[in-house]
This record gives structure tokens, C-alpha cells and sequence, in this order.
């Protein structure tokens, strides 16, 4: 069976274990003969797909009425692939998509690594540094790096386990953010397991 | 008694209990003729002032020792006014600043209102929304304007009262975070109160 997460950035592959990414801008979908199964963020992506007949949007096997219309639809498959926790998808935003026995509670969105890094340089050249995910969550800042990886960072811890679930972290930043979050489990192919579920789910109940 | 707390975009004077302020780029600080204590943190501002004589920096009349190198001068005022508390100083940053029986503890730095909502628009144009600060944050967003506010407020919330501490809020933004920090007491003359404490205590000393 072959997969495919499609971001603004690249396709994200997986073909059996394996999972490989390609380029969105160089990239020819049609260079894919198989039958392949794929959601898709990336709207110019999502206009050639259609073009394609071996190409099967997962999204419409979706029971969309669980989400909300504006949300992404890798956030809905993450949220498909647990029945119980707070997803943590890191990558050029942070999503957080809260799941109670099988069903989206809600979520929210907060910056990704280098959207906030820019955020910061931008306020001030005072506050341009790179993030520091060893510090210490407890102790309030005294240099200006530590202000910023808080500023950033433990907002975001206080606010996650104030809910008190279980955290399973994906996306491209994953492992850094594991750093915060060291007793998540990280799971790079969440939406994958998402995705499988929707289709074994639905090729029963054919 | 004539005070100025100096920052990128403008002057600000208190003048007995008035206060307005003037733009760092128009404003000819040599216009004034009497004695005028200020705090700055822009840098060429500074350089003009050094040369006025009645202008007086209260800085070096702070015991810098108590905070850190690089924490913005302004911050240290603030935190000189109150005995106990968390201050959050809203401004193009968000600054976050916590005293215990007089002592500075640490503090950290959140993006100001403006440098965040740049921030999810460049994200993506589906995020360029204004925040929404009536959110009720102990419910989970199912929304696109919910779920960027809550991931800007509700974090910041989350952690600040996480402290468990009065909060006093002071910044040009103070009014609008008062919303997401009901209990918060608006102060916007913090940093004035710090350089009057600062300066009574300095002609005590004399």
C-alpha cells in the first residue's frame, strides 16, 4: 500500500515501512502509476491530483462533520489515529488536537520553530538567537536566550499538560520538541496511522 | 517632577499625574528646558541625550546587579515598582517580569499582539485573522480564529497563572490583555512609579 501526506512543502511518502519525502515544486505526481492514497493541504498540489485517477483523496472517506470546516485535514487524520491524548504536530505551525475515547474535542494553533524565530529577530536584533530546547522549565529566565526559549516553549508546556493526557508528538520538529516534552511519545507516522485506519475502515464497509 | 520612559516608537512623560507622548522621530528632546528624568531603550535616542544635560538617565542610579546584562532597562523599572507580583508589560513584546518580597526572580518574553499576528499570517493567509480576546479559554477551539487565539492567549494564560501570584498588567497593550486576565490590575504608570521609587531613594541617599 502507498501513502502520501502532501504539506506546502513536500510530499511525504510511505511505501510499506519506508517512508521518503519529495519536493512539492519538483515533484511529478504522475510519475506514480500504483494505486496511491493521499490527503493534501497544498492547494495547487490538490488541483493536479484531481487530474489523476490512481491518485484517492482519503478526506472524502472522512466523516468531516467531527472536525470543523477551516481545519486542516492532516490534523483530522491525526486525530483518527488515537483514541485518547493531546497530538502535538510540530512542523511550520504547532497544531494541538485534543482526543477523548475517539472523538476531536477541539485544538489550537501556535508557531512553528521558524515562525517564531523570525517572530522574535523581528521585534528586536536584541532578540535574535536560536531557541534553547535544554532549558530548564522551572526556573525563570536571566539571560535574554532563556527568555525567548520560555517565552516560546514553556507557554506551551503549561498550557499541554494542563490537560493532563497522554502526548504523542509528530511533524518534522518532532524530536526537538521531545526535548520539553520528555515523556511524549513520538510518532512521525501518526497521520499515516490515521490514514490506514480511515481506509480499513472504509473498505469494510463496502 | 518631570519623568520619560523611552522605547523604539515614542516618548512618554508623565508631567505631574498627566501623561502623553511623542514620536522618537520627530520629537527635538532639546526643546525641553527643565530637569527631566528618563529610562531608554533606544539606542539613538540615548546617544542624543547623553549630550543634554538635563535630561538625566535614572539607569545609573539602578542596582544593575539585581537583574541581567542584556534585560531591557525598562523592565527593571517596572519590576522596582512592586513588592510582589507577576507584571506582564504588553507592548511590541510581551514582557513577563516576576518579583518576590522585592527581589527580582526572572522573566521571560512572548510576542507583542501585532508581531504575532504577522506571525500565523505568514504562517498561511488561511490564519491571517485579528485575535479574538473575548475567547473563553477554558474551551477548546473549533474554530480558525479560536484556535490561533487561544494558541497566542491561553498559553501565555496558562503559564502566568501558573505562578499563582497578583498580576499587575501595564504596556499601550494592557487593556486589551485584561480581557484574557479579568483579576489583572492595569497600572499603565508601572514604570513611572519605578522611577519615582528609584529616585526618591537616590535623594535619600545623597
Amino acid at each position: 500500500m502507498l501513502l502520501c501526506d502532501i504539506g506546502n512543502t513536500s510530499y511525504h511518502f510511505l511505501e510499506d515501512e519506508v517512508d521518503y519525502k519529495k519536493d512539492t515544486l519538483t515533484f511529478d505526481p504522475s510519475s506514480i502509476k500504483e494505486e496511491i492514497h493521499y490527503i493534501c493541504v497544498n492547494p495547487k498540489v490538490k488541483t493536479i491530483l484531481k487530474g489523476l485517477e490512481n491518485w484517492i483523496d482519503i478526506s472524502s472517506k472522512l466523516d468531516m462533520s467531527k472536525y470543523y470546516e477551516t481545519m486542516g485535514v492532516d490534523r483530522m487524520l491525526a486525530s483518527e489515529a488515537i483514541e485518547n491524548g493531546i497530538i502535538i504536530d510540530a512542523g511550520s505551525a504547532v497544531t494541538v488536537d485534543i482526543v477523548k475515547d475517539g472523538v476531536f474535542q477541539g485544538g489550537f494553533i501556535y508557531p512553528g520553530l521558524n515562525a517564531m524565530s523570525n517572530t522574535y529577530k523581528n521585534i528586536s536584533s536584541a532578540l535574535d538567537y536560536p531557541f534553547n530546547f535544554e532549558i530548564e522549565l522551572n526556573k525563570l529566565p536571566k539571560n535574554s536566550v532563556d527568555a525567548i526559549s520560555y517565552g516560546y516553549l514553556k507557554t506551551l508546556y503549561s498550557e499541554v499538560v494542563s490537560h493532563d493526557m497522554d502526548i504523542i508528538l509528530t511533524g518534522g520538529d518532532a524530536k526537538e520538541f521531545s526535548k520539553i516534552f520528555p515523556d511524549a511519545k513520538v510518532d512521525e507516522n501518526l497521520i499515516f496511522k490515521g490514514m490506514k485506519k480511515i481506509i480499513s475502515r472504509s473498505s469494510q464497509n463496502i
